[in-house]
């Protein structure tokens, strides 16, 4: 990621930075003191935590070793704000996040404003590509986090059978295109990042040889899994994988995350509190397993990235919170316009059949970054699109989300695919 | 408990209750809103759930039943903060107490004030026994929360390595007296309530036949207890129980919670923050596989809880925090009346060596409150005398607490005694 | 245990010894050598490793130090077969033992034969009474192993869904005796053992002052508790200690261990198979949860130890299994003196309400067999009186039998017992 | 897999059904009835419950559905021996095999006489494609479970310090072939399954792009393992991916799973017993962690299946165990060819940096035998080439097998690989 050449989309980096700092502080507006410390599980972390630590990354990687003579707000506070790199040192146990109730939010925000400060010192008159491009990945970087910190806040939330509004929500009306298989030839496509901002994963760009492949032009909505779900969909171990089918067992799961089927209309949590389940929204909150066994249902399957890649290679980015500001998945973006036949960004992260491996010839960044990316890769699948959560600046054709195939609390959907080769399915008003 | 011939200990139960109440608020200044949703484990609960479940508590079992016209506060609540009553309904799960950011800290202030006027209503001009005795039993509750809250709170700062500072610490020259035997002869002796306020489960007082035994006339010290480990008391397996010496294999303990022996002078974490042990305190923190493993050591037992009653039956309480505001346990309270022969109360919880089992006769109260000491009959151990963060009104001779033998985070330490056909042991000089 | 004055039944310590070692051989006889491996969980062993760990307790015990010129089987089997002495050394790890098929069991007799052959060398002539004492130890524990094998085998057994027959059973027409009340004075009364052979827990014989209390003729039966299940037992949070509730959610129990309630009529797996329920038999293999529970439905409560050794002082051992060999509890041995008003050994072992603590001014023995059980005194509950698979023997009224109370696969029952204050419940009909 | 296309090696089906297993017999003659029902953890099976399984398969897919009049020998055994099949019904829990002491082994091979003698009747002029291939099927299958079987029982075994020995072997002076990279141009190439047998998971054969890559010789042995743990291997973390590293600190591992390194000369516990480590041997029972750590500490990186594949396209398979009989890593037997350049097959299964994943188009096989493979497709690694205790008739080019990244057990190793526009890294004396 960050390598010399990439750099941010406009020249002003510098406004960029203060705009990205900003908005993490907004987006934790709705939030009392006592939402800020909430990690109902060591895979999310509490807000305070991840104003805390995307602060860390900047005065770790640039400011320590980058402006003279800068002091470090508390030492102490390397230790307790790494999040997974070794090459920096040992970190503060993950599952205990919430037990940082010091530094307290106001420390923390002091602390914010010391780095925003000296950041903005340090980039005036800057002009070393690989510091840039640090900075460049420091705002990526924080952008995931926010991205996380609406999905995990969302996910504490979830406990509280108060069910919290963390925004009130207006009905809009979600309506979904119609349902339409777009056709590939396949061929050898290339794949990888270009240019513009990208993390080392995406990299390097190389070839890959597809066979003729269809996509769906949306991704698949609450009514359609509900379908899934009506039809034994979770009592039906053909349908599933062998981890899968122990995932549902373990689980007790009978439907996505966060909704409630138990009698009456069916309903879901939201960022807008408990409310009635909007059919024609992507399905969100799936994991692999569920995402697989409903593609698998509908006799279809999951598209690989490289499939997803090809697709997405030419198409706008529309989606995303900021331009829309709806924290739920809906494509009524790609509605608006008329004529979009695909829409691929910002409505639900999308589950595809590819492990989080490395490209060939990939090499991790040099020193701790490295750490960013390239150790995960195992045992997690590959996501694409980006989700009503993620900001839009930061999704592109070759983003590699990764996540555990049995984790829920992203906004996480599927997308259908289907080889050519093989019979076509259902139709889309089976499906629907 | 709270039987018809309990009362308080003065006239003005309403006045006593209002100072209960705010000495449950004035507990909590030191601490910001982030602190009041700590939860480090299962066991401890958050501040703030403590200052809601003790208006749970006046709420459910006397004004809904006992005010009329009385609205509850929210009846979301009743689920909310209930702590473990079957009998008032479904709980929800002690581990995520710390999840309910909501209500916050404000809603639950003003649930207290409701909760408050409504008693002073209630309480003026109220006469029946039974319901005079329930106020009596909510006040001796919001006592035991008081101490159960600050325990928490040490527990759950303990995990933070900027060791927050409940309450700065003077030195106060700790000192302790000098070690010695004091002898009964034992026989025919009566334990159990007698008159005042009192939990059912020191009911009904009863015989029972004591052998002759003495008892030390102080608790051990954190010196004495240091010897026990420079002699490889926590690596060698014949001084423990079998199922203790599984506990130091398994938590791989080599000292008291919140000790730390590494380098240098031995410190521990205190309500004031990491500092020097003060090696004439009593030892605290220990659970009952190392008190009964330190006895052992020195030659010893533990008393059981008859033997420890009827040395105390004669006995002023003279430690507890109100009196002394120590937060931290010292013999040195005896000490200010230099004929006191023996210090029992205030300082340490005592291990003893008897099982939380009820006594000849018992019968739990009637209703939901049976459920309060009764149903916790099997697998704790009895502990006696109170701590130094027990209120003093609260302490009595007959006072049975119980935990289980692994637990540590109570102020528990230990008190040695011996039966008189066994040769006697080391002197004072020897264990010091 | 084995204290100098304890002696062997008879004078015949060799023939005793003989016999009881050819008992453990005999016991195995229905068993294949891949029966002989058999471990299901933790607390049960497979038979060949018992008749390995007897065979060790003698080697190691006696005669090591004791023959001169005794050359060990196998050195290696220290470790392998070593219970739980830290006195001699590290142990195999308990969960792994089914993991031991070498030594095979054909080693493993020839090393019985070894050790049987040099026991009787070194009995011959020898009058040390210590040694003397050690060797009527070894025959205790052989016997207390030789009921472990039936129950341990019993669980392993009922994993199969074969529901392998150790032994055939021939319909015996079990039946209860009316059920009675025996009432006690209470007072200052002695327990603990007198002479004959005796365990060192059951030392130093002491007084206790009893209340007025009452106990049942007999062990309820799997009538009286079927009454209780289809009364709601496991259903009501009330009846249960809070342990007990805990222990009934997390298992999910509905009955006894073994027995089988879904449609038709209730059955069980037996030694002998899976067979319909002997409605008149003693209810065995409930743990203390369960007898507690069903005592506090009853409206009555558990005897404590030193009721039940007090009532038991005078009264002859007539069951076990050596002079029955049922191998199944029933108190029909009871019937056979018609006279018998109270049956209390060899059908059931009984819960007790006490815990398993020192007796006042308890030593255990010294060395290594100091461990026998005086360091298991912590969290487990006494159990009195033998059940059907106990050699008779091996039974007496002293004798403290203990284990956990969430654990059930003893023939562990339950007797009824009232304090004599507390109003009379229902009658012996009504509990039939 | 058993696609209609696939058919036996040789004409002689019925032949080498019965060769195959008798086979399975031969391999338990080495163990004990008591050795036969050993089940360290709960992804190994006992030598009883292999013989027993394969037994099922032919009984359940074969004989009940195709062979008219055919009994079950025990219609219960349809439940105790399916493995996984969810499509037959349910299963016989799987850690819990160890506790199936019934059927006996006498049983058991009384059933596969049954079972033998009716597929020789099946077969006597069947010509049935759909049947022969599951004919087929039936003895592969029955060959996966040979080499389960004996990784299975050195796992069983490797729990029982007194280190038993399978089968005693013949020092034969290991030696490795010298280290060297082997290049490929990459380009657009095929794989999957051509002819002869295959499981359906090889297919269809598909084209992939590959980039140019080099892969070395022979696998890594355990000489340049060790240089790899004297380097500090098991206390980088930057060498493992985030996942291994948190299994070296979960499990405490520093070494590959049998290997001793406490003091004097390395030892490892074998088929033949604890033994001095052979330094030339291709090191084994690495996790996919463990390869990957050690490629990236060489500089290098695993081979993709693809890759791995397109290599051994013409490569013939020499190795395996039937036809060597060695039961241990060895290269020799690629010395053995003097001019090999390449040894791919027979010594130990090489972890691929692939995730098992369905190759494009793949289908499962029809019916309840689909389970067999494509269940598994998600959190597994493919491994390539087969290993010393595989059967040389099972192994073939396209063959992938798959383990889940931390299982060790079997003999799995690693073959060290490049991308060609990476620089060359160390070479093979550096390695060695």
């Amino acid at each position: 990621m960050s390598l010399p050449d990439s750099h941010p989309r406009d020249g002003g980096l510098a406004a960029r930075l203060a705009e990205t700092r900003r908005f993490s502080e907004t987006l934790c507006e709705p939030l009392s003191a006592e939402d800020m410390g909430l990690q109902a599980c060591p895979e999310v972390s509490p807000p305070r935590w991840h104003l805390a630590h995307t602060t860390w990354f900047f005065e770790t990687f640039i400011l320590k070793p980058g402006l003279s003579g800068y002091q470090p707000f508390d030492e102490r506070f390397e230790y307790l704000f790494n999040s997974y790199y070794n090459g920096v040192g040992a970190q503060y146990p993950r599952p205990q996040r919430h037990l940082l109730s010091r530094p307290g939010i106001d420390t923390v925000r002091r602390w914010r404003v010391q780095v925003d400060e000296a950041m903005q010192d340090l980039l005036a008159g800057e002009d070393d590509p690989d510091l840039l491009a640090l900075v460049a990945l420091g705002i990526e970087h924080e952008q995931q986090h926010q991205e996380l910190l609406l999905t995990d806040i969302k996910h504490s939330f979830s406990y509280n059978p108060l069910w919290p509004v963390y925004r009130p929500r207006d009905d809009d009306g979600a309506w979904a295109a119609e349902f339409r298989w777009l056709n590939y030839p396949g061929g050898l496509v290339e794949i990888g990042a270009t240019d513009g901002f990208y993390f080392d994963n995406e990299t390097p760009r190389h070839r890959q040889w597809l066979e003729p492949f269809a996509l769906a032009n949306r991704p698949s909505t609450c009514a359609e899994y509900l379908a899934f779900i009506d039809d034994g969909g979770y009592r039906r171990p053909e349908l599933w994988l062998s981890d899968g089918w122990d995932w549902v067992r373990a689980s007790g799961a009978t439907a996505p995350l966060y909704w409630f089927l138990e009698d009456g209309a069916p309903e879901y949590y939201t960022l807008a509190g408990r409310r009635p389940i909007q059919l024609h929204e992507p399905v969100a909150h799936l994991n692999y397993y569920e995402a697989d066994a409903f593609a698998r249902w509908c006799g279809k399957r999951l598209p690989t990235e490289a499939e997803w890649e090809h697709a997405a290679a030419d198409r706008p980015v529309v989606g995303g919170f900021v331009g829309n500001g709806r924290f739920h998945p809906s494509v009524a973006a790609a509605g608006d316009e008329a004529d979009a036949p695909l829409q691929l960004f910002g409505d639900v992260w999308e589950w595809t059949g590819s492990a989080y491996l490395p490209y060939p010839g990939f090499a991790p960044a040099a020193g701790a970054v490295g750490e960013y990316n390239g150790k995960f890769m195992s045992n997690q699948m590959v996501l694409r699109g980006g989700s009503c959560v993620s900001h839009r600046d930061h999704l592109r054709a070759s983003y590699r989300n990764f996540f555990y195939p049995h984790l829920r609390w992203q906004f996480s959907g599927v997308r259908l695919a289907q080889s050519m080769e093989a019979p076509r399915g259902p139709s889309a008003t089976t499906l629907a």
